[in-house]
């Protein structure tokens, strides 16, 4: 049997690397940028006032001073006129600075006036400008590569005129999932089928880590139509990954490994539990196609057991985004594991008034219990050698936070 | 001078609360359950098996036992008859379990037989049966009001069949910054403008925050226009919430001051640094529209800090969401503060190699700073009766993380 890191080895060599793509501002949210990126211009690109007030010359505007207001400075002024000598002007925050003012005098210091204003303090020179370039200088480095985008950096793109930036581009992903007992929520069940619940599972889990994902139409157990639906999404372009659900065990009917055994997909057993029965490889379509594949099994809790496990590095790694942090938590109670299998069981982590973390198991080992999965928040990675661990034993764990 | 907390909880008291909408369980994702939901069926519906194997009666399938195979179920059979005494039947994973057999005998545990099957070991009776509402019985609480959806709750509801689930509706927020200098990214920059960066940062921030953003686009520094403009957009509908940035300073053209003053919203000083002048209230439009605004200064960082000390939190609650944790740090250099307001200084927290957090200050005080806004990944807040803090001293500080 594969061990759990030669199988993640496997899957990390088959999905596509990381690749820059320009993307606008707004939807860069979340990504890493690319590369670095120099300012096109200067921040602030012209010398501003910080301050509502008047723009003068410091040696004329001593405490007491009486300056003629030969002009008003607003914000967005395209066509300042330099300023006299001996006059002041009023000037808004942001408002660019005349040519021939050296200080700022806050209105709050003057008597406010409109023809005339009376300085009641006088000004230190430079004091309340805005320099031009003081932010940053044109042509230094603005954004730099290895970068998340975040709100702020979002802003700062934005006031250098950028309209898109050069991120590491989201993986897209199909998601489908097989099986002749699923059924659509939304339409009635007949005895013996049940809801398909792990495309929408899977696909919500490769968003919440930044990738983007489509769910294909799940189809009846025929490998045939299995391939040509697929064929059918692959040639419309656009597929990173395909990530399929379900038949891949030593069943009789069993599509996924039917249709894709013959095709460049390694179908292979994993010392874990849950989640055995792995498979991945590139699989060739026409007009020289090729599309990496990663099949997981059909129980809900090892399809998200394995893509945590396998996937999610992966994806994460290829956007240049960190992995989920591994810490070591207390054994509520003890656990029996089967040994020669690494076990993921999940637990519900907390942190004790003491500071220390506990984990304790949440529901059974039952790989069909979505309850109990949607109710843990944690991973416990036991290793494959462990048979038991006794209460209070350290263990890793792997916090599912988003 | 108003005090943070009191303007915080007069912003507060202005977010419409919580609300409860049915959205599509796929849409769901990283938003709170409103209310408990109980399952519709029970999981696994009817009992069935967790083995490809054969159904058969334990007592008459002793190790040795060769038994007809009366039929076949694949998964998803809908019309599975009743196993005859002494027959088996070859059943796949996930498959109901026939009427009168008792036992699965995993296929690795006889010859695989297609017509007869050779028994090599006694099965135990029930073992590799999944119960029909073992996982959760119809009527139960499944989903749990006040849990966030995360990837397994949007499968655990699609295997209940469900289409849609209540949650904490998203927020819808409107942003709108103002300035006659403004010019959106992408044109070209005459002397004395800049480009717009705080609605597209503001909306960012929203997002982030797990609401949803619409920019509507900014106008010149005339009051008329700006409400005609509000007014059209809130007529249409879906607004929960206007934020503007810029325009209420003590300049002599404040178009949101201008505007907005006679009309609900109420203009004060907080005293903090930056984000000094603030504005909130509830504004009344044609055919009694009304709607609850906040107004930012328009400096980018006193915008920012502006939204994550005031608007933030009150969001994130309206949605069920947490607020930010804060913590202590240890200030890695001297820090000075203006006596008589509450300072946010951005700042770079790092873990450092004995575990402890320190923090230092990234840029100067200056708020139009948005490069240095964007290296920061916390804001320190320093009580507004502080005037200098030594290196080494603790600070409180709160982590920027998504």
């Amino acid at each position: 049997m594969r061990s759990v890191d030669e199988h993640r080895a496997a899957i990390a060599a088959l999905v596509p690397g990381p690749r820059a793509v320009d993307v606008p501002v707004a939807d860069a949210l979340g990504l890493v940028l690319a590369r670095d990126v120099p300012a096109p211009l200067s921040l602030p690109p012209f010398t501003n006032s910080a301050m509502d007030g008047y723009a003068v010359r410091a040696s004329e505007a001593p405490a007491g001073a009486v300056l003629p207001v030969a002009f008003d400075v607003p914000a967005g002024r395209t066509d300042v006129p330099a300023l006299a000598p001996g006059a002041a002007c009023r000037i808004m925050t942001g408002a660019p600075v005349p040519d021939g003012a050296d200080a700022i005098v806050p209105v709050e210091r003057t008597d406010g006036g409109v023809e005339r204003v009376r300085i009641d303090e006088a000004p230190e020179p430079g004091r309340y400008f805005r320099a031009a370039g003081s932010d940053i200088v044109a042509g230094d480095t603005a954004l730099r590569g290895g970068e998340t985008v975040r709100p702020a950096l979002v802003g700062f793109a934005a006031a250098l005129g950028l309209t898109t930036v050069p991120v590491l581009a989201p993986l897209h992903v199909a998601v489908l999932s097989t099986g002749s007992e699923l059924v659509e929520p939304g339409t009635p069940l007949r005895p013996g089928q049940i809801y398909e619940s792990n495309a929408p599972m899977l696909a919500a889990a490769i968003r919440e880590a930044g990738a983007t994902a489509e769910i294909v139409r799940f189809v009846a157990d025929d490998a045939d139509a299995f391939l040509a639906r697929l064929a059918e999404r692959v040639a419309a372009g656009g597929i990173d990954l395909v990530v399929t659900s379900g038949g891949v065990s030593a069943g009789a009917y069993e599509v996924v490994k039917d249709a894709l055994a013959d095709r460049g997909v390694e179908f292979v057993k994993v010392a874990m539990q849950p989640g055995m029965p792995q498979g991945c490889g590139t699989v060739g379509f026409d007009d020289g196609l090729r599309v990496p594949f990663v099949t997981f099994p059909g129980n809900p809790v090892s399809a998200l057991v394995s893509f945590e496990v396998f996937l999610r590095p992966a994806l994460r790694a290829a956007m240049g985004l960190p992995g989920r942090p591994r810490r070591s938590a207390r054994l509520a109670e003890a656990v029996e594991s089967i040994p020669g299998k690494r076990q993921y069981l999940r637990g519900f982590l907390r942190t004790e008034t003491d500071g220390t973390d506990s984990v304790s198991v949440v529901g059974g080992p039952g790989s069909h219990y979505l309850r109990w999965l949607s109710r843990a928040n944690c991973l416990m990675d036991v290793p494959a050698k462990v048979e038991k661990l006794a209460a209070g034993a350290p263990v890793d764990v792997i916090a599912l936070d988003p």
